[in-house]
C-alpha cells in the first residue's frame, strides 16, 4: 500500500474515485451514498427475513444467495475504499472501517463454523452507516442540533442516571424484602429489574406486586416516576430552548466530518483532517 | 358540468348555496357545518355499534337502516357540493372530495359484494372532515400553532426517528441472539417489535425477557428510553417556546384555507385560490 | 333564616364564627381548616377500609361506628355553615355547598335502602374540599400558576385531543379489520380502547396484536405516539416558560376566592363577592 | 474521644488523615474517595448476588467471606472517621454517620439472630454515599442545577400531586363501583392502585377493566393522563429554561458542603461549618 507525502498529488482517477466513494458533494458521490444506503437496508432486511422460521423454510436458499451477493458488493466496496484512501491503515482501524470489515466477515465465517449466530448482530451494526446520509443537505444542522443539546446535557443526565440507579437499587431491595422472595421477586437483581420496568413506566406486568405493602410501595415509586421523568425532559428542553434563543454563534469550526475517520470539528481554514491527515 | 370563466358572476342562489355549504362565515354556513359534523360523528358511531356482536344481533336491522339514511344524506351533500362549486372536477379530485366520495361507496358496495369489510376503514376516514370545524373562530390559530411547531421540527424529528429505528433494530437483533429464539423472541422482526414496545414505554408484556442477560439488556434499553423520550419533547417544547417568545409576525398570508381544495397560505390580497381558482 | 341587608352589621359571635369556619386568615380559622381536612381524609380512609373484605369482616362494626361519628361531625359543620353565612341559600346551592350536603346523605341513606353503593363515590368527592387548604399561604400562587397555564392552553389541548381521538378511531378500526375480529379485537369500540391504551403508552397487554400486519401497524402507532406525547408537554412547557419569563403583571384582581361560593377574580377594591354578595 | 477547642491546632498526622478521609481536594483524598466508592458498589453487588438462589447455593460461602472483608474495611473506615474528625459525636449522629454505622451492623447482627433480612435494605442505603463523589469537579454545578430546579418547583409539584391523588381516589372508587368488586377491582384501595398504575402510564395489566363502562372510564383516565403528565414536565422545563436564561447570580454562598455533617450553603467567608463547627 502506497503512503505518499500528504501534499503529493494523487492520480486523477484516484481523486475522482475518492470523491465518489468518500464525499457526497458531487452528484456521483451523492448517488453512490444513496445506493450504498439502500444496499445496507436491504441486506439487513434479508438477515431479518432469514430469522423468520416459515420464510426461511420456503425461501431460505434464495435469501442466502442474495446475502452472498450483498457480501460480495460490500467486499468490493471495502477494497475500493482501501485503494483510494490516502492512508489505508488509518481508515482500516477507524470505527467505520472496522464496522465495514466486520460487515463482510459473518457470511464468510459461516462457511467455517456452524452457529456463529452472535455475528448476526454485527451485520445490523452496518445500519450505523445510515447516518452518513445525514451529511447530505438539510440534515447536517438538525442532527448536530440534537447531538449538541444531548452533549451539553451529558453531565446533568449522568448525575440524574446515578440518582435513578441508586433509587431502583434501594427500592428493588426493599420490594425483595417486602414481597419475601415470592410473586416473581425471587432475587434482588430481579427486583431491581422490576423497579426499572416500573420507574420507566414500561410496566410489562411479568412481575407485579401482590401484597398490600408491596402495592403501596409500587404506587409511591410510580408517583415518584412522575417527578423523575420530568427531569431529563426538562434538561433537554431547557438546553434546546436556550440554544434556540441564543444567536447562533459563528462556529470557528466547519460543519464537516473527515470522510475517512469521521473526526469532527475541523478549523475553518483546515485543509487536512487533524486526526488522520486525510484531505478534507 | 358548467365551467364559467373565473370572473363571470354566478346565479344568486348558487352563491347563497355555496356560502352555506362551503363557507362558515354566515350563520347558516356555520349551522350547516355543525349539522354535518354531528351527522359524521353519528354515522361513525353507527358503524362502531354494528361491529359489536351482541348489539348487531339485536338491533342490526335498525342500524343498517340508519346507515342507509346517512349514506343518502351524504350522497345528497356530495351532489350539492359538485353542483354549486365553481370547478367541480377540482373539488372531486381534491383530498376532501375523494374522502367525501369514498364515504358513500362502502354502503353501496355492500349490496354488490359480501364481506367488503376493508371498506369499513374508509367510513371512519370521514372523521377527518371534523377538522373543518376548526375553521370556526378561536381554533384556527391554535391548530395552526401546533401544526407550525410540528412542521418546523420535522427534520429534527426525522433524524431522531432514524436513530430510534436503528437502535431498535440493533437491540432487537441482539435480544433475538441473547434469548436464543425462545420466550417469544422467535424472529428478528418480532424482537424489533418487542424493542419498539419497550423503548416507547408501552410495555404490553406479551413478550418479555426471561434470561438474566436479556433482562439486563432490556434494563439498559429502558434507561436509554429516558434520554430518548426527552428528545422529541424537548424539540417540540423548544420550538413552541421560541414561537411564543417571538413577537407574532404579521403574516403576509391570510389564515384561511380554500373551501374547495383546502389549499392554505393565500396572500392577503388574494381573491381566488392559487391552487384551484375557486373564489375565497 | 335571616336575610339582612348586605351592610347591616352581624352579631359579634356570628362574625367570629364566620371567621373561624369560612376564613383562614386568623389562627383559629386556620386550625379549623386543618382539623376539617384531617377529618375528611380520615373519613375517606374509613370508607376505603370498609371495602376491603377481610378488614370489613373483622372490624366492620367499629368502622361503621366511626363513620357515624364523622357523619355527625360533618352534619354539625354543615348546619353551622348555614347558620353563620350571610346568604344560606346561595351557599346551599353552590358547588361546595352541594358536596357538603351530599357528604352527609350516603350514611343516612344506608339506613333506608340497602346497597346504595353508588353513593360511595360521592363520599370520596368530599376530598375535593382538600383544595380549600390551598388558600393558605404559599400555595395560592402555585396552584393558580398551574391552573392558569392549563387554562391558557385549553384550546390547543382541545384541538390536540380531537386529533388524537380521530387517530385512535381510524387506527382502531384498521386493527379490527386487520386482526379480523380475533385476538381480543372483537369489536371496533374494543379496538379503539386498545388504540388508546397503546397511544398513551399505558400498554396493559390484555389485548395485543398477534398477526404480523397487526404488530407492524401497532409499531407505527407507538412510534407516532412519540411525536404525539411531545405535543401536550410542549404546549404546557412553552406556556409555563412564557409565563415565567414575562414580568408578572400586577393583576387588577385580588388572589382570593369567595369563602362561600368560591367565585374567583374579585376586583382589588371589592368588598363583597360579585357572585353571591357575601363579604370578602 | 478528645474534644479540643475549635481553634486549637490538630496534630499534623490528624490533619493529613482528615484531608484524605473527609476532603477530596488533594490527590490522596480523591483516590480515597474513589476507592471507597468502588468498595461500596462491590459490597452492594455481593449482597445482590447472595440473594440469587443458584449463585448462593454454589458460591455462598465465598460471598459471605467477601462480605466479612468488606464489613471489616467499613468498620476500620468508620473508626478512622471518628478518630480524625474534630467533633466525633456530631459526625456519629449526622445522617451520613448513621448510615456509615448501619452499614456495618447487619453483618454483625447476622451472627446473633437469624433472618434479619430487613437489615439488607440498610446495606444498599450505603449507595447514598455514592453522591459524595459528585463533590469532585464538574458535577457539583450540574447536580446543584437539578436539585435547585426541583426545589424551586416543590410547591407546584406538591399541589399537582394532591390533585393527582384526589383524582385517582375518586376514579378508583368509581371503578370499584362500576366493575362491581370483580375483575381484580376487589376493594377501593386496590382500585386506587389500579388508577395509579394507569394514570402514570405504567400499565402492568395485572388488573384491567373488563366491562364496557369500565373500559370507557379507563380510556377517559388515560386521555386525561396526557394532560396530567405534561404538567410536571412543563413545571421542571420552565424552571430549568428560566434558570438557564437568567444570568447566573454570584451566590453569596460557597458551593461546598461540610465534610462531616453535609450541611450546605456556607458563607463565602466562613471557615467553620455553621451546623457542626467542623473546619471547612
Amino acid at each position: 500500500m502506497s503512503s505518499p507525502t500528504p501534499d503529493s498529488p494523487q492520480p486523477a482517477w484516484k481523486q475522482r474515485a475518492y470523491q465518489i466513494i468518500f464525499e457526497s458533494d458531487t452528484r456521483a458521490g451523492r448517488n453512490f451514498d444513496i445506493a450504498l444506503l439502500v444496499a445496507i437496508v436491504l441486506s439487513v432486511v434479508v438477515v431479518m427475513l432469514e430469522s423468520v422460521r416459515s420464510i426461511n423454510a420456503q425461501y431460505g436458499s434464495y435469501l442466502r444467495a442474495i446475502e452472498w451477493v450483498f457480501t460480495g458488493m460490500f467486499l468490493l466496496e471495502y477494497l475500493a475504499r482501501l485503494l483510494v484512501v490516502r492512508r489505508p491503515l488509518t481508515y482500516a482501524f477507524s470505527l467505520l472501517g472496522i464496522i465495514d470489515f466486520l460487515a463482510i466477515v459473518p457470511t464468510l465465517a459461516s462457511l467455517l463454523m456452524v452457529g456463529s449466530r452472535y455475528l448476526l448482530v454485527i451485520r445490523t451494526l452496518r445500519l450505523l452507516r445510515v447516518f452518513r446520509i445525514f451529511k447530505l443537505g438539510q440534515f447536517v444542522g438538525e442532527g448536530e442540533f440534537i447531538v449538541t443539546a444531548l452533549k451539553a446535557s451529558r453531565f446533568k443526565i449522568l448525575v440524574f442516571m446515578s440518582a435513578v440507579l441508586t433509587l431502583v437499587t434501594v427500592i428493588g431491595t426493599l420490594m425483595y424484602v417486602v414481597e419475601g422472595g415470592q410473586n416473581g421477586f425471587s432475587s434482588i437483581p430481579k427486583s431491581i429489574y422490576w423497579a426499572i420496568v416500573t420507574v420507566t413506566t414500561v410496566g410489562y406486568g411479568d412481575i407485579s406486586p401482590v401484597t398490600i405493602l408491596g402495592q403501596t410501595l409500587a404506587s409511591v415509586l410510580m408517583i415518584m416516576g412522575y417527578a423523575i421523568i420530568a427531569v431529563p425532559t426538562g434538561i433537554v428542553s431547557a438546553q434546546m430552548a436556550g440554544a434556540g434563543n441564543a444567536a447562533p454563534p459563528v462556529s470557528p469550526y466547519r460543519q464537516v466530518v473527515c470522510h475517512v475517520c469521521q473526526a469532527p470539528d475541523h478549523k475553518r481554514e483546515a485543509e487536512y483532517c487533524w486526526q488522520c491527515g486525510e484531505k478534507l
